[in-house]
């Protein structure tokens, strides 16, 4: 990836702005090595750009100073969560301050009469879901890694649920945001509906960090479902799979996760997590309801499958069991790794209308077995979403061009096909290249938008925008 | 309300525009008394601004023209659909010209292996719905008029579906817009989700026609349930009927309407559609799935109402039985003007979190006691919203002043109990004073986007920002 390098601050600025940042923070304003490495770079990706500085902000408050002390000197800011993106969003490519959202790690109301909650941008998935286990409630977006709910919000995440429960689009009611100008601002209500003005929320969830910082986050949450079945599924060919898939959806059957992994993606996950099935494209699914709901679906479903040569369910009937094999698809991207120890791992993220996947998957699949690279497919097939894992290695300057060329194939496939080049990770530095292809003059509007936002340019820059 | 004259453009500048609009559009340009009357107001509100001019445009580069027209000559236009808006959006308030969408009539594709459709935004949602009635899809948004799909989109419009199907903001996938210097810009893809970028398609979806002009609408259809079964349940009690719609709701009963009635509401309704119930507080609920889940989930519910002193479930078998049903709820709105002859119905429209409904019914029900006024409740309770359909003459002006407040306090409510003044029918005019109490700063965010996306204000002034 050619990362630009970007004019940086002074150095005579940024010891103006450290010194006035530790008047007030004290020691949450660092500068130390390991920390600043750390908040250089997110996952996946070689891209790195160092900050100058490392602030822990406890308060809205404090993030208001922050940015308003930065935006009048021209810092950069670049807001940093649990650190888990992917397409390198965290990269402080012009320096100025990472801006560690950790400490906002409270979980500040949870509502199990009206189904939401109110996080602090820190607060962990894990750790909201643990925190309100004993409601019966649970919050259902669930990327792979332990993401940060803010850090969720700002890339626009889903994960295994998103079929049934929708992304972080559906389930984010309303935000605090703090402008570059230091304003603290609410947008939304707790309303589950509103069509009161312009949708501020949504223009915020997915912006990247480059519109202000997102600090609080109201939530939907959900009841836990009476009956869960998980099941895999297993196939001959990887068409039968997806077949069966696109069938389920045009069948009307609500199912809460359907997801996908080629035979690579099954040798990996098998190896890594020590699961006994076939090397062969699999179909893990989740069914939710009442019980008899629940057996309706699981028949309807196991019709579908023999009829696209899928073979006979295997359950996971214990919840230890649906854990472990929803482990194992979480722990996917560790498990591609693992295939090829000291090769990285480009994930690839693409989104295609459902009547496009047989055809995406398979042209897909076949560029994959031409470029002689090990690229495992994984998929929220149910919303069209699906993944490469390119195994490469950094230090080989052929392997890295060509596991790019098919990550970028990949991407403007999907865009051809009436698709989008990200379905869940986001634009951040990897992207880029494809938002004119795909938005056209939309660009143009996404500029004028965040020029209005951030007239000085500081929340992020040279990300998600061409 | 209070409707401030804005300027109008000089009549010379008039002349020009519409001497170059006609050399294109021909005799789809006019100055009739007549159609520049019906284009000068919507539904339900006195307010009343008079266009200079009715533009008819058939095709994107046809509204491009004209904004780009407009724009030259800084020329207000106001989109125009079926004019069904409730809140004074359509109010031409500093003259200029009316962008007549109707003719906008087609629908450009329907995919069933997708599950969606691209239609342009002039088609209404009634033409839609029977145009893919062979496809065993439907489009569930439903607000009471038969809208064009363009003005819903605008004011992020919803109806009775909206607890099982969402809104507009859930079922828009992406957009055609035309911006006020006339690029023709497409937002969204077809894929179920993106996070590739700004969220523009959600940006306009509400914005009501104050950032350009929403020409086609990428949508999301669904398939027809197996099984459909209406009811209808009566109460003693207000409070019975709310403490057993938040039971239904906190227990993950899934139905897909659930709209209260309250006995004054019933009274309109029973006579106006002739309905055999009691003038009681009243559920009209609808249940969707397989036979045996419809079957759980009704009984789920008889139980729920039972404990909350509930009668007997009155159930619509045939699809004639149900379609009336629904009818009934769908002129509620003329139901309530038939109440009175004479007198006009001032629609409200509050949004509260799920646990503020019961009070927020009661202490707006008592309110409407204490005001001596006729006030019907409706609601769209599922998702917290519900109108009071105000009536009033507009030729007394205590009434119509008491009228005002009583509106005003109940939007106020609603958003001191965390909700929204609008949950379905827009800001337009009538609702911009409370626009500042909802979202404080945001305000100011909503005009730095609005001042970034149309710089020289020609779109719908007057509208939507204090």
């Amino acid at each position: 990836m050619n990362v630009h390098a970007l004019p940086r601050p002074k150095p005579k600025t940024i010891a103006n702005v450290r010194a006035r940042l530790a008047e007030r923070l004290g020691a949450r304003v660092t500068v130390s090595q390991a920390v600043l490495d750390q908040h250089s770079h997110g996952e996946g990706l070689p891209a790195v750009g160092m900050p100058d500085l490392v602030v822990f902000p406890e308060t809205n408050e404090e993030v208001a100073f922050v940015l308003a002390l930065c935006n009048e000197h021209r810092v950069p800011v670049t807001p940093f969560g649990a650190g888990s993106s992917l397409e390198g969003q965290l990269a402080a490519l012009a320096g100025g301050v990472s801006l560690d959202m950790t400490r906002f790690d409270e979980i500040l109301e949870v509502s199990p009469d009206s189904l939401d909650c109110r996080v602090q941008a820190g607060v962990t998935r894990e750790a909201l879901n643990a925190h309100i286990r004993d409601t019966g409630l649970f919050f259902p977006v669930d990327p792979g890694a332990n993401a940060s709910i803010g850090g969720m919000a700002s890339t626009r995440a889903s994960g295994t649920n998103a079929v049934r429960y929708g992304t972080m689009r559906e389930n984010v009611l309303g935000l605090t945001v703090v402008t570059p100008d230091g304003r603290i601002v609410r947008t939304g209500s707790r309303a589950r509906k509103t069509s009161a003005g312009l949708d501020l929320t949504h223009l915020y969830v997915g912006s990247e960090g480059t519109l202000g910082v997102i600090t609080e986050i109201q939530l939907k949450l959900y009841g836990v479902p009476e009956s869960t079945v998980a099941a895999v599924c297993q196939f001959a060919s990887l068409e039968g799979a997806v077949a069966a898939v696109v069938m389920a959806l045009q069948s009307n059957l609500k199912m809460a996760r359907i997801e996908l992994l080629d035979e690579v993606q099954m040798r990996a996950a098998i190896r890594y997590s020590k699961l006994d099935y076939e090397e062969t494209p699999t179909l893990f699914l989740e069914f939710q309801g009442s019980p008899n709901g629940v057996r309706e679906d699981v028949e309807t479903m196991q019709a579908i499958t023999a009829d696209h040569g899928g073979g006979a369910f295997q359950f996971a009937e214990r919840p230890e069991d649906r854990t472990r094999l929803w482990k194992a698809r979480h722990n996917s991207y560790q498990a591609v790794r693992a295939l090829a120890p000291g090769k990285a791992n480009m994930g690839t993220d693409a989104c295609v209308p459902i009547s496009a996947l047989p055809a995406c998957l398979l042209e897909t699949k076949a560029d994959i077995v031409a470029s002689g690279l090990t690229a495992p497919i994984v998929g929220h097939v149910g919303d069209g979403n699906f993944h490469l894992g390119i195994l490469f290695d950094p230090s080989d300057a052929d392997e890295t061009e060509r596991a790019e060329a098919l990550a970028f194939r990949t991407a403007r496939r999907a865009i051809a096909m009436g698709g989008t080049c990200s379905g869940e990770h986001g634009v951040g530095l990897h992207k880029i290249v494809h938002m004119q292809t795909e938005h056209g003059e939309g660009v143009d509007l996404m500029k004028a938008v965040k020029n209005a936002l951030d007239p000085n340019g500081i929340m992020n820059p040279g990300k998600l925008y061409p």
